[in-house]
């Protein structure tokens, strides 16, 4: 029996529950309850899984707490460069991008990659022309940093410093001075340090869906806004498919995490590797998969769903922004381990 | 036992011997024998499968007739584009470069990449940058286009278009006016449009090697100069591990041919996948990774080696530029179909 499922993912590193107010905890679960909504009503109305999931990671890349799309980091000279790649299991099709500049949903101009083109992959001023040729929307760079927000992270920042103050659980990660490069880990020490360290906190961010429609067809869709200040045109796991971002009529995954391990694990391929030659179900090939990821020293999650509609989201991380739905219809939404 | 192996490609596509003059085989068999006997003298001295790969390619790419280094092809607005790749099977460790200008070697900017960075994959401007701060040697336009070698090809291509004349065993390849895509295909008709039907002839070209050497460590390298008249920013296959590249403790594999569909199949990779997963030996795992190839409609080749010295150059396209030392110390060089 196929049945529809939806998986989806904001990003995996070191989450604390002791690090986390209340306030900031609930604007993260209601971003991916809104994506998770989304997602599920195209499936519930006969839509299919490359609707689904790039309408998920649509609604991923516009919540700004995430780092892809509008909350996309800046790079060192003030850019935004996103990476995003869309695959369609059924057709084993794919379409990415890396390196965009102001392009509102990255994800949108990945799948016109796949739809209007030969190719899987286009980067940089190259992809931009694409995307105004085939008038895909852009955003000005104040899109991408809105005050209002800005603001509003930071007030939520001074509150888990001080919460912090009084149940200081994991000293080294909050280190006054130190760097950040983790998600989950949040500001302390003079407020001047502060600009820096929230964008530390979104520098390791992706954000992800993967989905099974009523006909069994599996599809994936990753996006990212890179790595804060980054150098030298660093280009990660996001776009590449079967590292970060893969699908066909086995398994979809999209995985989160230190993009260079998943490149050199071929991640997401070897999901469905595991399935296909060694006749492993979806449980057992995603942590397989986890279980080498250590083992080469890398950390992050991934999410991955099969054509019978089960569904996975492993991760090595302390904690990975993640939700589903599954046969039951019901949304289930966490962060931290279980 | 294990022992020193050496594979080399210089690319595939529609290579007839029909379409060859003698003086041009001649051409392309001298520039792969150059480079056997660099990478295996390296091999015989105890140096590393890493260090044959690197020099072996370095060899191709510095050889004009190949579509990679000084033989790049120019991309619309004169550049020369190229991607290149390295991966150390022992360390589980690569690196790449992608759209990188100017520079002589970019397989040892791959290197750099690798040894130098926690990243994997480096683009553009920014990877072009880290070239200059690491003293990566650069070269000028003139160095990607002879004036020596051009008339010297456009020589051989008005010889072979004589012989064509008389032995015109495939028509639709060699029609006048007719995109000529493929590296075996050679110019016809009015002297004016050679230029542009030489540069076609190079346009779907790649260099690589694998090689083990003998303390079994595996080690792959690929570098491409792209597609003449690119557009919108393509990157394919060569610089993506699992996809062109890819080596670990069981296999070492370099690809070439028509990139989008080594990207969907995460070609490379899925050797390994194969002989991890499934138990086969490299024979069989290289073959079925072929049928897998021409099943979702790809054309190509590749060059795999395996931790015991067993070499394959499985590939389903009318020919591969291609050569091999095997556990005899002889060198083995073929174009055509077997």
């Amino acid at each position: 029996m196929k049945k529809n499922a939806l998986g989806i993912h904001g990003g995996a590193g070191t989450i604390l529950r002791s690090q986390m107010t209340p306030a900031l905890e609930r604007e993260y679960r209601s971003g991916l309850e809104i994506a998770l909504h989304i997602g599920r009503e195209i499936l519930e109305r006969g839509g299919s899984s490359l609707d689904a999931v790039e309408a998920a990671v649509c609604s991923l890349e516009d919540f700004p707490l995430f780092n892809a799309g509008r909350g996309s980091v800046f790079t060192h000279e003030g850019n935004n460069e996103m990476d995003a790649a869309i695959t369609d299991g059924a057709r084993l099709k794919a379409g990415a991008v890396a390196f965009v500049k102001n392009i509102r949903n990255p994800i949108k101009l990945a799948r016109l990659v796949m739809e209007r083109t030969d190719h899987v992959l286009l980067a940089g001023e190259g992809a931009n022309q694409f995307a105004e040729q085939n008038g895909i929307r852009s955003a000005s760079d104040e899109y991408f940093f809105t005050e209002h927000r800005w603001l509003q992270l930071q007030e939520a920042i001074a509150a888990g410093r001080v919460q912090l103050d009084h149940t200081l659980s994991e000293p080294a990660a909050v280190a006054t001075g130190a760097p950040l490069s983790e998600p989950g880990a949040v500001a302390t020490g003079a407020p001047e340090n502060r600009k820096s360290q929230i964008e530390n906190r979104k520098s390791l961010g992706t954000v992800g869906a993967v989905a099974c429609d009523a006909n069994g067809r599996l599809a994936a869709a990753t996006s990212t806004g890179g790595m804060t200040n980054k150098r030298f045109g660093r280009i990660g796991d996001t776009a590449l498919v079967g590292a970060g971002t893969y699908a066909d009529d086995i398994c979809a995954v999209s995985c989160t995490g230190h993009g260079e391990f998943f490149m050199l694990g071929v991640t997401a391929y070897d999901v469905a590797a595991r399935m296909k030659y060694k006749g492993l179900n979806l449980e057992k090939a995603a942590s397989e998969t986890i279980e080498h990821l250590t083992s080469i020293g890398g950390e992050g999650g991934l999410i991955a769903v099969d054509a019978h509609g089960n569904v996975l989201l492993p991760f090595n991380s302390e904690g990975m922004y993640r939700g589903f739905v599954g046969a039951d219809g019901e949304l289930n939404i966490d962060v931290y381990k279980p």
